[in-house]
């Protein structure tokens, strides 16, 4: 075991505080990573608060990790000291379900072990990227490619494989309509992934404020969802609309938006149910969906495809000392598009 | 123009009663056909007693059609005198839309025609299958193979084409688990249909009042939903289910059945609006999908594969004078499965 210096969170309503946690010694499978890099994601705010449930604290967030190799175990073979490294939003699963075994790790039928606030399948409680090394099994460290820069690839590891996984299995690429709503940490990315990927790309947005923005990320099209005209103009549009969103939105009329066949693919869920009418699907044949994040071999993809097409995320970088105010700026859609922590702050 | 024998509803609140439709000349392309059976579906009851909107009286309804070709017009290619066919729940549609090209008329951009209660392209009132005669465009007849029954045939063009084609589409087949919520007209056929098909079929219903019945039609299961026991034993096991209830069922405990990338396909609708929760589809990827009918190319394989399989409807014969009394039996679930008017008594 060796403590390592972190930001924490000690109860639901207190302010995130400089720490400790343990980490385990280095395994024989292991990769001890020295973090540079953390990104800030809506998720680490609603469990450090305790809004998904209890939280064992203290506990260090962070699912967003990019570093260096510093040590490996000595059956590891696919990571190497010095290796520039990334760990998502999971750090162990069964490797023995259907999921596991078809790379899809996030949807382990035994429990998926996430990065933080899980109990690792040798019982200890995991803790997150906002601390200066991680332990982590090498088949959960994923690399990231030269030309990719640190800091603008950490929230690839959720936000990126979040928007990129669903933009690949729903059909994104040439010939495709795909409306992403909401431009966030989230939306930014998908739209970003989805301009790659060679789809017409429409940002469904509150409000026209960040058009420039959408335009220069990548999007064709900027609506305002605040103007009734829009559901009108863009009717029986678009082939998949990927819904970033965690509020309450009005289903039917986004529905409404998707050519035959199209899918509404929702990656961010408000807490309370959503109502549709079953016309809304029956009509054009059309599907609401969900997705959770990506398997490992995805995301490994995902970061090799960002390389490829010079994608990383549009960051603003915080000392440690300033993540409690970077939280109030997040819930009050005040960054764009993600915070990232430069972990070198933690000392 | 010709004046034809009917069944006909001439106001939401009356019983139907013997009538007569006009119908127009033998166009170029048209056929004649000599309507010999035709089903009752709930939609019909729906349809003539305004539930589903302003209807425009008298209407004879009716569109799981089976009879023989008595006329053609002289550009007729498809069909011939003496030919068995079929006509379900469209007789036109634009031809020219996206989905009309790519044979899904039900999907019509510019407004698919429907049997009865449309205005067809000529500007006629259309009348469906409860009369002894009716002029359809040949590229909206099917032929009937020989080896069904027409009797047996009549209501798959509807109830078969409306559960084969999202069974088909939704990849039901060897290795899949597909349940049938609500063992009624369209799912007696969704059973039948899907067993065909290969797949591993659960019926999913409120008792087990018809489970003789759905083992025999080729259920392999057969469970209560009135059952709570039921929801926590099957929970992310099928990968399709076929949702043929028009009820508002809790939509959170359907898709909890679902495994990953599973589809909930509605292909009844409650008017009423449904309740999910965002994390239901996205936990194990699903989708709440929903589909209508088939195109016309869809409902000749459907036949053809109907008929290479020995699978016809389970059917309970009427004369004419039944229709009132079978409305309201099918109001009550009280037929097995589906009712089907034998129009020699239509005189």
């Amino acid at each position: 075991m060796s403590t390592v210096n972190a930001y924490a969170a000690t109860s639901a309503d207190a302010p995130l505080v400089p720490a400790t946690v343990e980490r385990r010694e280095v395994g024989p499978r292991d990769v001890l990573i020295e973090i540079k890099f953390c990104g800030i994601c809506h998720s680490d705010i609603h469990h450090v608060r305790g809004e998904w449930g209890p939280v064992t604290y203290p506990v260090a967030p962070g699912h967003e990790i990019a570093g260096v190799v510093a040590e490996v175990g000595p059956q590891v073979t696919r990571h190497a000291v010095g290796d520039r490294v990334g760990v998502g939003c999971m750090v162990n699963s069964c490797r023995e379900c259907p999921p596991c075994r078809s790379g899809e790790e996030q949807y382990c039928l035994n429990g998926t072990v996430f990065t933080y606030g899980s109990i690792d399948r040798d019982g200890t409680d995991t803790n997150g990227g906002y601390t200066t090394h991680i332990v982590v099994d090498e088949d959960f460290v994923v690399g990231i490619p030269e030309g990719l820069a640190l800091d603008e690839a950490a929230p690839l590891l959720c936000a990126g494989i979040t928007t990129y996984s669903p933009l690949k299995r729903w059909g994104a690429g040439h010939g495709k309509k795909v409306a992403v709503v909401g431009l966030g940490g989230l939306g930014h990315m998908g739209v970003k992934l989805a301009h790659a990927m060679g789809a017409e790309v429409t940002v469904l947005s509150q409000s026209l404020k960040k058009q420039a923005d959408g335009l220069r990320l990548g999007a064709d099209d900027y609506y305002a969802t605040s103007d009734p005209g829009t559901f009108e103009r863009l009717a029986g549009t678009y082939d998949i609309i990927l819904n970033t969103v965690s509020a309450k939105l009005d289903i039917d009329a986004y529905l409404s938006l998707l050519a035959l066949d199209g899918a509404m693919v929702n990656v961010g869920a408000p807490p309370e149910p959503l109502s549709l009418n079953a016309f809304s699907v029956m009509s054009r044949r059309r599907s609401f969906a969900g997705s959770m994040i990506g398997g490992i071999a995805e995301t490994q993809e995902m970061l090799n495809f960002c390389a490829g097409h010079g994608v990383g995320a549009e960051i603003e970088p915080i000392p440690a000392e300033k993540i409690n105010e970077a939280y109030e700026r997040v819930l009050g859609s005040d960054v764009r598009y993600r915070f990232v922590i430069d972990i070198s702050t933690l000392g």
